[in-house]
């Protein structure tokens, strides 16, 4: 109970979790302790190098506000997230594969009309999105919810403008129509690095390591009786679709975009010439 | 290079590290996605449990300031500090024992002059405390540098105060006579809990531990030609000893306190009726 040294302080932390009553709590940080010792048994830093993980660890948190996840940034970028979402999605072949979510998801979006143009920028490349959403018998699921957000020409989120929050852009909440369909204008999202400001930006540089993502749409997928489906469509073409930063990209998931001059949305809308259009449709699993 | 699942996405992001150009740099970052991606695997987190964990980290990293410093504090609780502090110190046994620095350590710290008193408090226990520096033949360290801190008689530090790091107290730099020689004058500690009102205490709760430490007086000594040693002196009979929540206590550096009525410090200073005396000799190990 004292006396602690590299043979035995591990047992030693792990006893002191025996009084712990909530056996998922214990089971979590047991794993955490013989983990991290073995992270540290293995790598033997110097007190120096503790101190600049430690460092690193309160700067990472500090960077975090109402727009900024960084600890969302920094296990996206070790590939934690996608882990996690693998180990939550276990799915048969018929739904929709997942991706991570990121740290642009804002729940407080605003609901639009089906056919809504959700971009405030003009004099950009015009998108239209078409999706349908069904069930994996192919059924469709009318009145699914749709949530929706993606970055804007150059590779911005709406949020990371002086604006933050207040002034949403490019990001919105839908419901399908009977028929299981949504559509709404937009622009053309660009690839773009993740906020590379900060902590994790330092991490990637010395790990040499570029901070892109291909370019891609959100979505957010949920009705009930189904499982709920986070996931992005990827633009076909892209230059870093084989090396996203997040590690997010399935060869499922990718789309080309097409352009539709004279093409009619659902809602009877006429796209003007120039637009491209991406159609995806998305299955979702039934509740578990 | 994409569709990456639980069985491929650990070996994908460690070949995303090929073009690190550091070797240490690259080697501590392969055994992080190593032993992380280990970690989730065994644990299976939901999705809602990895956003408590990263909510957690973030209120971890909020927490710290000029003077709290919340991961240093999981770092420890979790046993992480002493066995960084095990690896780095495995000088034979003739050397002081070490221990962990704690989040109370302030480097700016005053200069006071052997035999001073370095509490601002008084009607409390009061306590002299007479140290030695010796290197590892026996012979005394001529003009070591002392720096020493502890808490107050209900065991909160100085930097805990409103005051923070303006009013520093119990708290001092000395440089030891030609005979190696160290004392002052002071308040006797006690034990403590670490701060505990934030996402550290909250897990120890979790966890059904306590968040004490046994009382203890901290020391950092060093001196030219010689291994730097951080260590405490816990005094002997706390009831923590055996369950300090930052795993410290070493049966070598439990002292017990003795009452010294008549005593003469060697500044020829007589204590005042009821003082403690606290005594260690520390012996430092040669430069490596
Ligand atoms: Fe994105
Ligand atoms: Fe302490």
């Amino acid at each position: 109970m004292r006396n602690f040294n590299e043979d035995n302080i591990t047992q030693a932390v792990l006893d002191r979790l025996s009084g712990c009553s909530n056996s998922r709590t214990r089971r979590i940080s047991e794993a955490l302790v013989r983990h991290l010792h073995a992270f540290i048994k293995e790598i033997e830093p110097t007190e120096a190098e503790w101190a600049v993980a430690i460092d690193f660890l309160t700067k990472t948190g500090q960077m975090c506000s109402d727009t900024r996840q960084e600890f969302i940034l920094l296990s996206d970028t070790l590939g934690a997230s996608m882990l996690v979402d693998a180990i939550n999605h276990r799915f048969d072949g018929e739904s929709t594969q997942t991706t991570v979510l990121g740290p642009f998801y804002v729940e407080e979006a605003r609901d639009f009309p089906l056919g809504a143009n959700i971009s405030s920028e003009s004099g950009d490349e015009p998108l239209i999105v078409e999706g349908s959403v069904k069930d994996s018998r192919g059924n469709p699921i009318s009145g699914a919810l749709i949530e929706t957000w993606h970055a804007d020409n150059r590779g911005f989120y709406d949020v990371q403008r002086d604006t933050g929050k207040s002034a949403l852009d490019m990001r919105a909440r839908f419901h399908a129509d009977e028929t299981g369909r949504f559509w709404y204008r937009s622009i053309v999202p660009a690839a773009y690095p993740i906020p590379n400001d900060g902590p994790v930006g330092k991490m990637l540089d010395a790990q040499g390591r570029h901070p892109y993502r291909p370019a891609h749409v959100h979505f957010k997928l949920s009705a009930p009786g189904f499982e709920t489906i986070v996931t992005h469509v990827f633009l076909d073409g892209d230059h870093y679709l084989d090396s996203d930063v997040v590690f997010g990209v399935k060869d499922a998931l990718i789309k080309k975009l097409g352009k539709i001059d004279g093409h009619t949305s659902p809602g009877g809308q006429e796209a003007t010439p120039g637009t491209s259009l991406l159609e995806y449709v998305f299955v979702l699993p039934d509740k578990r």
